[in-house]
């Protein structure tokens, strides 16, 4: 019998990324990525540095170049693909038409910045965040209880409601909204009613303030008072969301020709990245997975029983998400690799960071004095404050980059571990964490300090790309080879050889260190428990926003 | 009639720089710089990064070659030299013989660190100056009463009693203790009597605890109770010390046919380096000279009436220390042009200060979000506390080396503001700033954000080596020439053209700025007034001192 593939696709901000494994175990078979043709590094920029966009057309054209591409590389293998799983960037909403094609492909709107992908990094809409988060605490509606607290620019209202004020052309031309996650198998199964189109649940959940204990989608009463034009949206958009372990459709006859592929296979319902990031990862309950990049995405997996509560300050808690008939949790950290890019390019002249890794390797815990929050973009989880800042402390006349490299390293450690500690205040069982990715594999330094941090065991997901390989994991299930996910994760997921281990004395240094790190934390992140330097940061902010606007 | 000319000497940490002046103007017509041959840069480092020594024939040699070349800048006037000042770091205590030669120029001590001058910026004997410190506290003595309340390990009695302890043998060879101030006068004058050779009340009363509310330096009981070899070497210092318009001797011959001075002209007694250059700036009532250099050195004068109380955290007020008759009044910040040199080397990849200085100009006021704490070697002024450390708030992703380096500017004039608020809380007047030597000179960026932050005018003196100007006044008054300091300082000094004035709106943001410094230093300078975060950065010293430890 001739083995089963499954295809994954992987849609990042950058590029879009193909992958084929053999869904019985996982095995990397073909794999192709390929950029975007608009914009810069696939993101289109305007005046406004908030703003960012991305051209939905090019992620039709780039992920059938990077299929056929991918494909050449398995030979003559390609009949043998089962399904096809997708995942993309989000929350990444688009404008479409009554077609479900994206707006952006009509002549009359092929350079209107509105009329493109609204990408997930876009901040354009942050007051338009503040006004729903203020409309659901006065009209009363539960709707952030399963987003942490507070509506992020970054998502799906937001932006919508600021195209509807900003661009209203654009908005009245839309006949729908659909994710990014949505309209990728939308495109791949030749569906064309957004009405009726497969939406994710992971997408809708995080996102879009859906979930079935409020009747779905916020009610009309409630986006009236936003803007009459959300209430008669809401009609247009979706009463219905599903885990990515359905199947949104069948591969339409025409596209697998062109790209080579059996017509009618199942592609599975989209998810969002970081999400099957985590299915690739091996996720299971008491696992937390950590997709470390510029930012970092933290989630795990709990029983959908009722037991665990809305968390304070973790952006999202959503059946089904990541696994099906289970909760997934989302949390993160709004700078990581950023992070240590800010030290590097900055502060340490540019310097590499395999030298400044080796360097800050010879430095023993605590030994220089410094303690940094990991606030340089805002915190996204625990507090979700964007406009919070960085904070360095403990510095000398003798102080070096090396040193300041190392003290951002464990302030990060330090955000991860408050964000663990807030999980496991509400009764949900954290055992390890498994990451992966560039940092993960380049620095074994950060990976031990994270393990001394928090204490715990640190493994690293065998696959380097993880996201794709989710992908393919519901590709596979929708196929038909496993049978539920759990078994695919089984089947298809695994870790490298080496695990980070805790070092007993370096554990106890960095408990002496996150204790002052929680003072500051709460000192600066205005939680009321230190009254007298309440507000201190938000008052600098204020005072340079004057002085840029004077 | 002949001009009268008189002739400063500055002994300086790392040369000796003979200045000739115009009696009557204070034109300066002939200088000389001259190194010392021992040790890096002048100073003999040993193991232990807090020592720091200096080998006292250097002076002699050096001050030598500087007269007789500063002399060679004069033409055939040198005969018209009518008195000799001098001014030296401190405190910088010497051990003796009984003839008054340093130790370190007897060949069984010519390679002995503790023989050697004991150079102000040893820090070899904190935990003897927490000793002191904590009798007088103990014992009721009023001796910190003049020196904010807390003895420091740079000055005279730590460093002898450290040298008691570590070093007995070079403790017991000597005679008696003598400051360079009062060693250099000695030396000129061929004075070789420790127990009659002139003191300094400015070393004296701002380093030795000497005062004459409570008999002169403090009583046998009180140095028993150190250690009995201090209460026993009292009686081997002095009973009285003088301000520096008298005179210490006269210019023994030898000596005076050797540098090509007439012999006997009178050598006024000595004083210290920021001392003296506040007289060479132009000290009166209401100015505050701003000695700027590495660190800064504040200085004021106050009438010696009874009304100026004991200023907590200001680390001297004595009598006749700067102007006689006056109460002298000494503050300081501990790093200043050393933290702009951080920044500039550690931070900004050795970037030069003009570059620095010209990107940092364009910004705005409060427009970078920074702020930070000029704590980097400690608090000298208000906190009195060496071991705090520096910080840093407010930074993003975005954050440019050449925003940190204007935020240490602003973190220095911050610091300065607050002294000047301790000194005006105590009743005293300031009304004005007056500043010298290079930053002063080299950054009118700097200059302007002093005059902002404190919303005073600031004047630059006139001469760029205010201290050997300072030492060449007394000369003058000595020499007979001006009937009294007062006098030859409205003859002898001046201000250059430019005046930093404060500008209404940087004003005003500053002021909302430091506002939050004020808290910020309040809750990380332990003073009780922030109890949730006091102690949290000698929590992470204790951490980093276990980790250097372990």
């Amino acid at each position: 019998m001739p083995r089963a593939l499954s295809l994954g696709l992987d849609f990042g901000t950058s590029s879009v990324r193909c992958l084929v494994v053999d869904a019985a175990n996982g095995d990397e078979l073909g794999t192709a990525v390929v950029g975007y043709a608009h914009g810069d590094d696939g993101v289109l920029y305007g005046d406004d540095p908030l703003l960012a966009r991305q051209h939905p057309g090019d992620w039709f054209d780039s992920a059938t170049e990077a299929i056929v591409s991918a494909l050449r590389g398995i030979g003559g293998e390609a009949g043998a693909i089962v399904g096809i799983g997708v995942d993309t960037t989000g929350s990444t909403p688009v404008p479409v038409d009554a077609r479900c094609r994206p707006l952006a492909l009509d002549p009359r709107f092929a350079d209107d910045l509105a009329a493109m992908a609204w990408l997930w990094k876009d901040h354009t809409s942050h007051s338009e965040a503040e006004e729903i988060t203020e409309l659901a605490k006065t009209m009363g509606r539960p709707f952030l209880a399963k987003c942490g607290g507070t509506y992020s620019s970054e998502w799906f209202w937001s932006k919508i409601l600021h195209c509807a004020r900003t661009a209203p052309h654009v908005f009245d031309a839309a006949a729908s909204w659909v994710e990014c996650a949505d309209l990728i198998p939308a495109w791949l199964t030749g569906q064309s009613d957004p009405g009726t189109i497969s939406r994710s649940i992971c997408a809708a959940g995080h996102k879009a303030m859906f979930h079935t204990a409020w009747g779905g989608l916020p009610d009309a009463e409630f986006l009236a008072a936003l803007d009459p034009r959300l209430a008669d949206l809401r009609g247009r958009l979706y009463s219905g969301a599903e885990p990515s372990d359905r199947i949104a459709g069948h591969l339409r006859a025409d596209l697998a020709g062109e790209l080579g592929l059996p017509a009618g296979i199942p592609v599975a319902v989209g998810a969002f990245d970081a999400h099957m990031g985590a299915v690739g990862s091996g996720i299971r309950p008491g696992t937390l997975v950590k997709i470390m990049g510029t930012s970092t995405c933290d989630l795990m997996v709990g029983p959908d029983d009722g037991t665990i509560p809305d968390i304070e300050g973790v952006c999202g808690i959503v059946p089904g998400s990541i696994l099906p008939d289970m909760l997934g949790i989302e949390a993160g950290q709004s700078a990581v690799g950023d992070l240590f890019e800010w030290v590097a390019e900055q502060l340490a002249a540019g310097a590499d960071h395999a030298t400044l890794n080796e360097r800050a390797a010879e430095l023993r815990p605590g030994e220089s004095g410094l303690l940094m929050l990991d606030w340089n973009n805002g915190n996204r989880t625990v507090l979700v404050d964007p406009r919070l800042t960085g904070l360095l402390v403990g510095q000398t006349l003798k102080t070096t980059p090396v040193e300041i490299y190392r003290a951002a390293i464990e302030a990060t450690a330090f955000g991860a571990r408050r964000i663990i500690q807030q999980i496991r205040d509400a009764g949900v069982e954290v055992r390890e964490i498994v990451t992966g990715g560039g940092i993960a594999e380049r620095s074994p330094l950060t990976m031990q300090i994270y393990a001394d941090v928090c204490n715990m065991p640190i493994r690293i997901s065998r696959s380097p790309q993880t996201c794709a390989l989710g992908a393919a994991i519901f590709g596979s299930v929708v196929g038909g080879t496993h049978q539920d996910v759990a078994a695919a994760v089984n089947a298809m997921t695994g870790f490298k050889d080496v695990v980070y281990r805790p070092n007993a004395r370096a554990v106890a240094v960095y408990q002496s260190l996150y204790e002052l790190y929680e003072t500051l934390h709460d000192a600066f992140g205005d939680t009321g428990r230190h009254p007298p330097l309440d507000g201190v940061m938000k008052r600098f902010m204020a005072i340079r926003e004057e002085a840029a606007s004077a």
